[in-house]
């Protein structure tokens, strides 16, 4: 998997091929994000990005952006929100590991980076979408993460904060890589496409003096006069990585990632002293939701209990059920709810009553069965004491047949990428074990652990990269404190 | 908390205080093993320790190692054991990240590990302790995993493979340390104690020949003509660490290490490219079965509902309950089984009915009783169809009142202690975020990641330690091959 950590000492560079003040690796929507901020800071920026051009996963994504604070989207669409009641719902939902200076500095700043976006020429569409976190529609705004569920909904004032970028005929991730890179081109930030950078050039005093990339089959040689920023995206398409630091991941079917997903970005910096964190982390999307009507189904493990509210987000459920039942979840619906699916499952079991559903999936007597009546009684009153999905999700299961939708690993698909890696302050500077600063170098985007370590809300990856891509990008231009 | 990252480059060292072949860097189990292999492979051995003598948290342990496969100790008590059963078990319980190449040798060379330590002076009584994993007696064996509960009993044979060194006046731990600290001594290693490693010494090459210490106050320079062995400990005592790698433990009130843990080890590989894995992982002791009767009762979560089987081992269910239930778990008992618990710990509620006890837990109706209820039908039949607890412990609840006893990560004592560390060769060489070796580095014991990732069995940091310890002492002294 190349020798990413394997630095290169400055008296090995036969000579210099190229140099700028900041050279960014990597050209998705953190790299594009630092580049424009360098840039406008003065800095000359060179971008090295290892496809034929740029975009990287974001160009692959929903185009979701998770933003809030009181958006003029959210304004103009009737709902009010405020940089406090973002900040209690991220650091509610984001684990015990949620970085708060990154949340605090992100929610006060966000309505700023939403117009600064728009400057960029990213359109937003004056509208919300009511129909779930995706949107297939041209909309902007939409629930994207658990606002609306327990515990959330009382602990925050719910808000939607998905904010998609207006599709066309192609897609919003597409579309605001489209827009960012037309944006980078405007500016005075170079881009050199095919190099693939192979790590960092250090010198004597271990300060990062820039990076060593293949061009043409030839080793290239570029100096950063003051910085490197590394924007070279996560690890889930390096199936060793996988293994090593986030093994549970190697269940979930579907990887969301690029070729450049290969963890470069992570071992680059590694090799040149920093720190890595969370990287046991993951985004788990578990996507049950379609039609909206399966949120009324009840979600079960293999000794018929709930484990979760299913109105939760889907990437909490899932992982929740990865983590806590090891994937192995079934749906509980009936003919009422029932409509196929989308993305497609198996049915594992069908019964004309819960008994016969439950003796069907080879569940413990009476274990599915008070199960489903508990949470029928409660569903009968609009209410769930257990687990607390919200009573707009609450039928009681009533009509048969009855039928357990497969939603383990082995079955259905669950599409995953890794939050872990290089552990950065909110400016971007790259920090050493010790938690001293790595000098010269910056870094943004799932090369690094963001704002959020568990309970991801759709839209916070590109969130997370643009925001804090611009940070490290004005950081790195030396125009603001390093740490 | 120093920087132990931020290596010393060869050209800074003014001149060096003293020299060896192997450099050893800490006197507990994994240390003193090393060194002792290292040494008697004909290497010219140092070990720089901080205390003031050997020992560290080995000697503050149980004294309990995990032994398998036939040794003689389980042969003259009567149980069968052999590498293969050995390895099937710690296979199946050890987590999606087990170290495979790691648990073959282990479970292979077991039983000649076994004799290397009574070779060494380490007293082991032909004795079977059949009330429980510690052992409080001067016994020897004990079961000290899950070897006899669901799934593992299918999976493996059970045996017990826990060894407790025979304890005296003073407790085996310190046995274990006092016996492999004067076998030291009859050595040729040299001890230098009160000196405090701050860092790694690299040469241009990037290779490690050497550590700088405090030793009074002064920086001392320690050359490894070979190479240096990270034998320091884990991180749990230091909360900057555990906050940044793993955040769920802050919440766990005992934390098992003496002041060494400090990570330094860890940061120290760091520092000179190691890679680091499975960081968020640890020994998580939920100390329940005293009185064993306790695993006669039924381990719920705040929803009232069973999450494991209660005779999984103390630190598979503390695993569970902390991952899975964010510590928020609950003991019911009734008065035919309830006596004072040790540790002891606050009784949450009282009923005489199963519906009067979830009515004062706070409880959703009806969640508790069908809990209690399922459970009670399968006892009634010595099954436990649901989640499988062995015969010997299914007595259904009907004497009451009935108890909760609150095993909250708030009210309970929670043992917890680091798993995560530099990444290594089964010979103890450091790797790299690439996989290549840290040229003249190796380590052991908690300052590593061992064989185990989760599904911790009691005895398995010492038998690593000092296994593994044993292993990383000849690959150094030179007499194997580096991997």
């Amino acid at each position: 998997m190349g020798r990413a950590a394997a630095i290169r000492p400055l008296r090995e560079v036969p000579a210099w091929d190229d140099e700028a003040d900041v050279v960014v690796v990597g050209l998705g929507a953190a790299g594009a994000c630092a580049a424009l901020e360098a840039s406008s800071a003065g800095a000359d920026t060179l971008i090295l990005e290892r496809a034929s051009g740029g975009g990287g996963t974001s160009a692959l994504s929903t185009g979701q952006i998770y933003l809030g604070g009181g958006t003029p989207i959210q304004e103009k669409c009737g709902f009010e929100d405020s940089p406090d009641e973002m900040y209690a719902y991220l650091m509610a939902s984001c684990g015990p590991g949620a970085d708060e200076p990154k949340i605090r500095l992100f929610c006060d700043d966000c309505v700023e980076h939403f117009h600064w976006l728009v400057a960029q020429g990213v359109p937003f569409k004056e509208s919300f979408y009511g129909d779930g976190s995706y949107t297939p529609t041209d909309d902007c705004l939409s629930y994207s993460g658990s606002e609306l569920a327990h515990p959330y909904r009382d602990i925050a004032t719910p808000a939607p904060r998905g904010h998609t970028v207006q599709q066309e005929t192609i897609e919003a991730g597409a579309i605001l890589m489209r827009r960012l890179l037309d944006s980078v081109k405007r500016s005075a930030a170079r881009t050199q496409v095919d190099t693939l950078c192979e790590t960092l050039v250090l010198d004597e005093e271990r300060r990062v003096v820039g990076a060593v990339a293949q061009v043409e089959g030839k080793l290239r040689h570029f100096r950063a006069r003051q910085a490197v920023i590394l924007t070279a995206g996560g690890f889930i398409n390096n199936t060793e990585m996988v293994e090593r630091y986030a093994p549970l991941l190697r269940k979930c079917k579907m990887r969301l990632g690029c070729d450049g997903d290969d963890g470069r970005g992570i071992r680059m910096g590694m090799g040149a002293g920093a720190d890595v964190i969370r990287m046991d982390t993951a985004s788990i999307v578990l996507p049950f939701t379609v039609p909206k009507s399966q949120i009324q189904g009840v979600m079960v493990n293999r000794q018929g209990q709930r484990f979760i509210n299913e109105d939760a987000y889907q990437t909490v459920v899932g992982e929740a059920a990865l983590h806590g039942q090891a994937g192995q979840v079934y749906l509980i619906v009936d003919d009422a709810i029932y409509e196929k699916p989308f993305p497609p499952t198996e049915i594992a079991a069908v019964g004309e009553t819960f008994e016969e559903l439950e003796r069907e999936l080879g569940f413990a007597e009476g274990s599915l069965q008070s199960t489903l009546e508990l949470y029928n009684r409660g569903a009968q009153r609009g209410e769930d004491p257990v687990f607390h999905k919200a009573p707009a999700h609450l039928v009681p299961l009533v009509q048969p047949p009855f039928a357990a939708l497969d939603y383990s690993t082995e079955t259905a698909i669950w599409a995953v990428f890794t939050m872990g890696g290089l552990r950065t302050t909110p400016d971007g500077a790259v920090l050493t074990p010790d938690g001293e600063v790595v000098s010269g170098l910056f870094a943004a985007g799932r090369t690094t652990s963001g704002l959020a370590a568990q309970g991801y809300s759709s839209g916070l990856s590109l969130a997370d990269g643009t925001f804090f891509g611009r940070r490290a990008g004005r950081a790195a231009a030396g125009r603001v404190a390093r740490c």
